[in-house]
């Protein structure tokens, strides 16, 4: 029922162990500990529940209006939706505690296929896929939301935050979403690999344990495919690459940088759409997290470290800013040389007890409104450095 | 200190008088009741307070990774927020209550400029306005936010909502809309009108009293141009008008089809992204609310209250289903032609107690996922009515 496969060491100090759960679904540590590092100690606990089938078919649907597609995932209403911390499906499976999805007495980093995905099946080539009509109408066309959706999970304390792990830990996290990134794209009918994590009651999170999520989306998503959009017209007129042009201006210009590094700078961008964003982007062309190097991945542990640090600090009597940090990278396949990796990390608090909401103007015309500038915003996260 | 003007009555019953506050800002009442509709009495109150000067100068700033310009409105962190009901300042000015914005004892419905706009100053041509670069980068531009933000007030009855007004005073919130949209497109600089209702706590309204805005932005908004640029390539594709075919589409189908009259059909589109989302369109090809004739009209107010009805009976329990009320209008000037005026009208409800979150799928990678089926979502609305 369990099948376990050895992975070789991802790097000095990490080793990923493959498990499987109950109900089929793919499980992976990412094991920092000495032991299970070293791969003296094995992974050996076998996931136990009798669990439901996975109902995991969602469609796409084609809005001719937008031009983008929406996935309709029906199944995803009935999902885990905030459990008390004793039913916590991120804790380690205890006697008492069944329900844990991680069948280990402890763990470091681990990655799971999520029990109620929006994209699933992966590695279905999409001419096995076609897009249908829907009722006949050539306008309205539907396909199975092919792809995946796998949680993250940072830690095995419950009431703990990626930003109070050490440095080490992080970086076992970046190794992690590294190898996601990697397995994933190498997956057909896989054109984006999306880690991010959403922390934070305030945006909807319905799981307290740390955590994140990694998305892989059969198409280019409409940020990722405006983005490449802007990049060949930026190619075709400058001859440069925009992503690496904009680093350079906001480098050169200083205004908005927060803090910058050997191999990485962080600033707010210049036309920063949320009460509190920044970006982080590395020195060099890289198109993906897999693409980093051990020196590039050693500096973004801790710079990553201070950023999220630095949002927990932003507004006085605000212990947990939440957040959305979204790891923007190249697509596979076609477009990939006007990609380039980068995240944005941002918060839809505008000030202690205040949201920015998206109304009329941003969910109904498209058109953002910052209360804030820039210039404020990378004044206040220059501040509170550590 | 008032300047004060009779326009002709704009339609049979229905008369605006225009007036100044006390910081210069312009007033227009929309006046239905026999008295003040009728030009027997006028509107002579004065507005007495001794305001501060509006500051409105908001900065637009191009975001060059999506192509969309973000508004940078400051001095809009300062707005009033969740006032308590007798400091409403959408209330009639009252004795004890002087900081109502209507110097009237009573009133209809009354439309007026916001004293916190993000857009301002309408009128002004885009060449006196032109952008300038930040910093001294190329790659970094931004102007004044030229536009208007109006407040529509639609009621006096501050515990009232649209749906709970009867459809004679609907039809006079659609005249002065019609109004609104034909003043603002006529004004400099503006390129589309955009009429809309936030309605309640959840999305972030901070004053209960029932009202709308209009916006009049400088640019096509993301998406009237994301519309703008699919009807362009499905002219040149089939020959036909986008909005136009997706309305035929949707009638010839009728799986999704919530209500149709005579001049108006009511319909879930295909790929919804809202848990409740329904659009409104008129069976005539006609641009803006300013476009439509007499009949339209008429039968939109009784359309649009009972779709207004039907949001608040989705749930049960859920008495006053918070939503957005978005009017899609074609752009003034360049691509007017592949316009249609539409309603989008949607909540973020997606059960009681439970939001639609825009997480890191909706909110970094621009990938909607929808918890539910707009054919789901179409039978509930059919069964909801009146």
């Amino acid at each position: 029922m369990t099948s376990r496969t050895q992975a070789a060491p991802l790097a000095v100090g990490v080793r990923r162990t493959d498990t499987t759960l109950s109900d089929g679904r793919a499980l992976h540590y990412y094991d920092d500990s000495p032991g299970y590092a070293d791969g003296t100690l094995v992974r050996a606990l076998v996931d136990t529940r009798v669990l439901p089938e996975v109902s995991n078919r969602s469609t796409m649907r084609f809005d001719v209006l937008t031009g983008e597609w929406v996935a309709l995932a029906a199944h995803r209403m009935d999902r885990t939706y905030k459990p008390p911390a004793d039913l916590c499906p991120l804790c380690p499976a205890r006697p008492g505690a069944e329900q844990g999805e991680v069948p280990a007495d402890a763990y470091d980093v681990v990655v799971f296929d999520n029990r109620f995905p929006s994209y699933s099946g992966a590695g279905t080539p999409l001419a096995e896929v076609p897009a249908t009509p829907v009722d006949g109408e050539p306008l309205f066309v539907e396909r199975p939301a092919v792809g995946a959706c796998e949680v993250v999970v940072f830690t095995d304390d419950h009431d703990a935050s990626l930003a109070s792990q050490p440095v080490s830990r992080v970086r076992t996290v970046i190794e992690a979403w590294a190898d996601r990134t990697a397995v994933l794209s190498a997956r057909a009918g896989v054109r984006q690999v999306f880690p991010f994590e959403n922390r934070g009651e305030e945006i909807g999170v319905t799981l307290a344990h740390p955590h994140g999520q990694v998305y892989a989306y059969p198409e280019p998503a409409p940020r990722l495919a405006q983005q490449l959009h802007r990049a060949s017209l930026h190619r075709t007129a400058q001859g440069g690459s925009l992503l690496a042009d904009v680093l350079t201006a906001e480098r050169r210009s200083g205004t908005r940088v927060v803090l910058s590094g050997e191999r990485w700078t962080a600033y707010v961008p210049v036309a920063a759409r949320w009460p509190v964003e920044v970006h982080l982007a590395p020195h060099r062309d890289v198109p993906d997290l897999a693409a980093l190097d051990a020196g590039e991945r050693d500096e973004l542990a801790a710079v990553y470290r201070e950023l999220l640090g630095r949002m927990d600090r932003y507004f006085d009597g605000v212990d947990r800013l939440p957040y959305i940090a979204a790891w923007q990278q190249a697509p596979v396949g076609p477009g990939r040389e006007l990609g380039r990796l980068h995240l944005q990390l941002f918060s839809i608090m505008r000030a202690p007890g205040k949201l920015k909401y998206l109304a009329g103007s941003e969910s109904g015309a498209g058109g953002w409104i910052n209360d804030t500038t820039p210039e404020a915003t990378a004044h206040r996260l220059r501040a509170v450095a550590s």
